[in-house]
């Protein structure tokens, strides 16, 4: 079958076998987005060597012991976890120790033409959300993931800092969740048109109200900068939450003397589970299809990964021809 | 009369008048400590001009409205609200945007004969307290205000990194106020020695076993050194919480990455209330004494300041000697 792998630091289609690990379900891929993070990996910054993308939706050729999957149309959350340790038996396997995770840790990834995962982390979408939909799960699972980490109630006002796919995202399901008033902090006023639809306020970054100060209980650092971080601190009132979101490659500096004064706490967020992020979809809760830029074939996809790659680029997504159409 | 006073630059005795502020009451200062704190002052790292000093003991000698505290032994919480806005009228002065610091923000400190601070930040010290016991309350406080800010159970595993004054309280409140299993991470064999003699366990920074990898669920920076900063977080296992409780100065650098995929929150911690400190105290659930290096008499302050600056120093109190004594 055909895949894009990153291997000895280069980005190429191979061609390879379908994948046969036993016990997994087997997933023919449909539609598969790229992800920051794919992007990250390809610049070397990941560590990661085998066939990338985690964002998929796709049908269920077979799964071992949940034949009720086969033929159906699914997502799946992409930590694969040992099934023996605490955190696996707790059913959670996204702080498993020895988990693998799909395209990004020890375990080929969507960008081919079939994927492997355990039936366990497959769900069924809902008939109502089409395929371009769907593929959005995996990235608004991680938004919704927040809900899990840092109470927000609808009394409290957020902050968004970043308007790439990921704030877009963040802003919309925090929006949707909680209730809570959600203000996104841009720099791209037709990306900032995508949340206002949804009921979310946008500020230009530029002309950032000087009574936006220290107004806000939680911030999201959704944009990947330095600066993105020192625009949410500053935003915070006395024990705000600043949320990490995106993961920086290398380091980051910053001020501890405030973050203690005014007792601030800085809270890293990854995966989200997808249930509620599917839900979220079902009801149109969240505008996604607007973000995407672009659609490529697999057989397409190092072009693909180049518009991914260009200044200001939303989704593109990767789209599995079967062979014989 | 006599105050250890940094102004334009510099640390010195000065003869000023006895405060007179209306409304507020008056101590005469028995006993007060050097904190670190006081140090960045004089290093200039603070914008604070004025008396130095927040830790200490006093006997009231006049306190408009609270006539019962007069001729009490007592501490005093150093934040001092507007009284008018949400926080302060909730009781809590310690985040209010308008408030000052005593011997820290817009308002004369401790190392001085005379003191004023609002009546109702004065509690009463037990008879059983001692005036060298008492006067670490203010920072036992602080230690204890981590379990305002973090929610530590028995069944948690505490690290506490940094074996100064500011760690061995820490290491000795949370263990007394939590019942976790508290590990101390250090230098010096003989302050480590304070901390397990009141049951917590102690471990020389150098001799740091593989095992204590990832394997707590809170981690305590008290070094106030970046490299305390990495060894806690590298304590910290999956959804880990890092207390920061020094005020660096400056900027710290670190790497978000593992911030984020490990999901670890870092919660800024500053003052606590003095009312659990005063209970610890009472029951002598800490040890204090052995952390005193020096008493110096007020007149003597610079030299006190000398001896506290100096390598490995534990606590330097400043004694009020009336002048007629």
């Amino acid at each position: 079958m055909l895949a894009l792998r990153f291997e000895d630091d280069e980005l190429r289609l191979s061609e390879v076998g379908v994948p046969g690990r036993a016990g997994e379900a087997l997933v023919r891929v449909l539609l598969a987005g790229i992800c920051n993070t794919d992007l990250e990996i390809v610049r070397g910054y990941a560590g990661f060597q085998g066939t990338l993308g985690h964002e998929f939706v796709g049908v269920v050729e077979s799964a071992p012991g949940d034949s009720a999957l086969e033929g159906r149309r699914v997502v799946g959350e992409i930590n694969a976890g040992c099934g023996l340790c605490e955190l696996c038996r707790a059913g959670d396997a996204r702080h498993c120790p020895r988990r693998t995770v799909l395209g990004i840790h020890g375990r080929d990834g969507a960008f081919a033409e079939y994927l492997q995962l355990p039936a366990s982390n497959l769900l069924p979408v809902p008939d109502e959300v089409s395929d371009e939909r769907a593929v959005f799960t995996e990235p608004l699972a991680a938004a919704c993931g927040i809900n899990e980490r840092v109470r927000i109630d609808e009394a409290m006002r957020v902050a968004v800092v970043g308007d790439g796919k990921l704030g877009l995202l963040c802003a919309q399901a925090l929006k949707a969740l909680t209730g809570a008033r959600v203000t996104l902090v841009g720099k791209h006023a037709s990306k900032l048109e995508i949340a206002a639809r949804r009921g979310v306020e946008t500020v230009e970054a530029v002309e950032l109200p000087r009574s936006f100060a220290r107004a806000f209980d939680v911030a999201v650092e959704a944009s990947g900068s330095e600066s993105g971080f020192e625009t949410a601190l500053g935003l915070l009132g006395p024990r705000g939450t600043l949320v990490l979101k995106s993961t920086f490659h290398g380091v980051t500096s910053f001020n501890a003397a405030p973050v203690v004064v005014d007792e601030i706490s800085i809270v890293g967020s990854r995966c989200g589970r997808f249930a509620p992020a599917l839900e979220l979809l079902k009801e149109d809760a969240v505008e996604v299809e607007s973000m995407i830029d672009a659609e490529y074939t697999l057989a397409d996809g190092p072009r693909a990964f180049e518009h991914a790659a260009s200044k200001g680029a939303l989704k593109v997504l990767l789209r599995n021809k079967s062979r014989e159409s």
